[in-house]
């Protein structure tokens, strides 16, 4: 019997996933999209239109803090597979609600604190992992992050090990944007978001323990497909945790790309103290939060899209042995900001991030996925998963000794 | 009959006005601060006291934007001269309390319209000028712009008339700051006027009009005596207006030094949308106006004045001819941030901003500048105030064809 998603959240994120979701409906029942503002799920909802997609999809209003409002929705739709792309806070309530239905849970990023900046590992182990046994015990499938960083990297990861090595010695995950967004400075994501993940310690796994650097501390040049030399930086980042705990004697980090012009406003931001989440008081006596205003001031990370262009380079460095011959092999993707717009009407870095949970969502819904139980992404086959995105138009390149090529 | 005086404002410059007219009590009668918080002038009498004088000294409450309440308190301790280094803004109504009661006033800035951000020359003529007849009529002292500079180099440009040249050609103003307050950004004043100063246009007065830049267009490198050689940047400034009033064939610039590191965070905080006067509205439905939350998280100028070590020198390099045949001079003074808090609890900045308008205030009880009508400071006798200057903690230094040597 073909199963209804359910989407939440109605972001730039939630956009692709719903185009994503309706150009590929009939893998699907029902489909239905919730946002606390209905309104921008509407919105998302009239974009697919616009493509031409006669799909049924329906708005409905949720309060996704609230797990029996969440719980309320999965019933009354029949919905057994949720796609949760809202904002980071929701993740646990929004579980809860599935554990509570039997509904099919997908995420793409780990659960946060709104009280809290960059936690300390392990960060799965802080919250979603808590609930592995009542997942198991209720039979719930819930894949967490399943978007590209998380998600398609792990998968990336657990290919190399499967196919090319018996020993993994170091995964090096490394996140590239080449694009220009014409604007004098923005973030891709929610600045709030994009601003803590950068704000507090980097942890990365190296010689079987958490190391701590600061932000910007330790940058490295890499020479990559398409791309070209780019520097990235250590950065903290959730795979680095899920990863470690798998691959607990390879050394696991996470390396994201920055322009000196990205770092500099960073630095002047951050040493300002207006990154702070602390409320400051004005001379007038206003309390106001510097992040907020900040936010306020920076342009709508989805404004950005229709001038985006350029490409981003994600991939995985794997270093390891087989029969105790060492090797490496780098697994990556290229994508295409303007194609991105073009497809969806959204730019490179929310199609990278949207793509991979429907194709997530599919493989439950094939039954490939379907495993009734908590899982990340590298603890799932992932042929299935790589060949799926690549029908999905994120196909994985891979050079390995044979040259450069496609999986 | 000594004079009784009154300070109004109670900043960085306030108490500095304050300790030296407490040094020199015996030129005036009672001596008086009024401020809105009249705690604040309560502290500014307390550092006073510590300092050792036994003078009599009596705070007062003010709302200075109110000109029949400045007119009160002037007839209520029967001041007759006010040293005015309040806010821009209270310019007007305090000039008026003046005029009202027939008190000399003294100031050391422009006026400013708060919702106004950098308004287009004729600065003096916008507001302080259409009082002119006032003043005249009532037979009122009115000394505008008596600090350093505007003030000092006002009186420097007019030291170079009477003693150098019969025709002056250029006057370059020169502001270094050499100091270091150890901090890793902060302003010397309220960083809503220091940052006002330099989000417009750029107005200098070249081949007899007023010619437009951005800021930090125009770069110079100078070599001055004491802080070397430093960058300094047409900048737009006061005395630019009521000096090429009076030197209307000559071409007069003002230049600021500023470090790289300053015009980064400047560039930055400018380029985001964080200077701006307008409110802007947070997600969560606040208005915030940006630079009132940027002065909220940047370090109280007050704070800095501790630690500020290094020096100023500010100058005018005047070139002109006398009998036909060109020459030069450069007339200057460089003061210590060290010793002036030593001296007034003050940093440097504060220190050069408020010992001027003390040496007005002196002349003006002496009769040598009360003048009975309104004037800039290049229209009074420049000696007998740079002379006083000396006595009072800021000598005066020439270079000229015979050196380098004390006024």
């Amino acid at each position: 019997m073909a199963r209804n998603v359910l989407i939440i959240g109605a972001g730039g994120v939630a956009q692709v996933v719903a185009h994503k979701i309706a150009q590929n409906a009939q893998e699907f029942g029902t489909l239905h999209i919730a946002s606390r503002t209905v309104a921008k799920a509407d919105k998302i909802i009239e974009s697919i239109r616009e493509k031409g997609h006669s799909v049924e999809f329906t708005a409905h209003p949720l309060d996704a803090m609230d797990s029996n409002a969440v719980a309320e929705l999965i019933r009354k739709i029949d919905a057994s597979i949720v796609v949760n792309v809202g904002s980071a806070f929701v993740n646990m309530t929004v579980l809860q609600g599935c554990i509570d239905t039997g509904a099919a849970y997908i995420d793409t990023a780990i659960h946060e604190d709104p009280a809290k900046v960059c936690e300390t590992p392990p960060w799965y182990g802080n919250y979603e992992w808590k609930r592995r046994e009542a997942c198991e015990a209720a039979g719930v499938t819930a894949i967490l992050g399943a978007g590209f960083d998380p998600g398609v990297v792990n998968a990336y990861a657990r290919l190399a090990e499967d196919e090319y090595f018996d020993k993994v010695e170091s995964i090096d995950i490394v996140d590239i944007n080449a694009g220009s967004h014409g604007r004098w400075f923005a973030t891709n994501f929610d600045p709030e978001i994009n601003f803590r993940e950068f704000t507090g310690t980097v942890y990365s796994w190296q010689k079987g323990a958490w190391q701590e650097n600061k932000m910007f501390e330790v940058g490295r040049e890499w020479d990559l497909p398409v791309v070209g030399k780019q520097t990235a930086y250590l950065s903290g980042h959730d795979e680095v945790h899920s990863l470690s705990a798998r691959y607990k004697d390879a050394d696991v980090r996470f390396w994201m790309g920055f322009g000196a012009h990205y770092i500099n406003v960073f630095t002047v931001l951050q040493n300002l103290g207006l990154l702070s989440e602390q409320p400051v008081t004005t001379a007038e006596g206003l309390e106001v939060v510097p992040l907020k205003l900040v936010k306020a001031v920076l342009p709508d990370p989805a404004s950005l899209a229709p001038d985006y262009v350029g490409k981003t380079c994600i991939g995985d460095l794997v270093k390891g042995t087989l029969d105790g011959k060492p090797g490496e092999v780098f697994i990556y993707n290229v994508a295409d900001h303007k194609e991105a717009f073009e497809e969806v009407g959204s730019q490179g870095i929310s199609y990278t991030a949207g793509v991979p949970p429907v194709a997530a969502a599919i493989l439950v819904a094939r039954g490939t996925w379907d495993v009734k139980k908590m899982a990340n992404v590298e603890d799932l086959p992932a042929r299935p998963f790589l060949e799926l995105l690549g029908d999905l138009g994120l196909p994985t390149r891979v050079i390995d000794a044979t040259g450069d090529h496609p999986l």
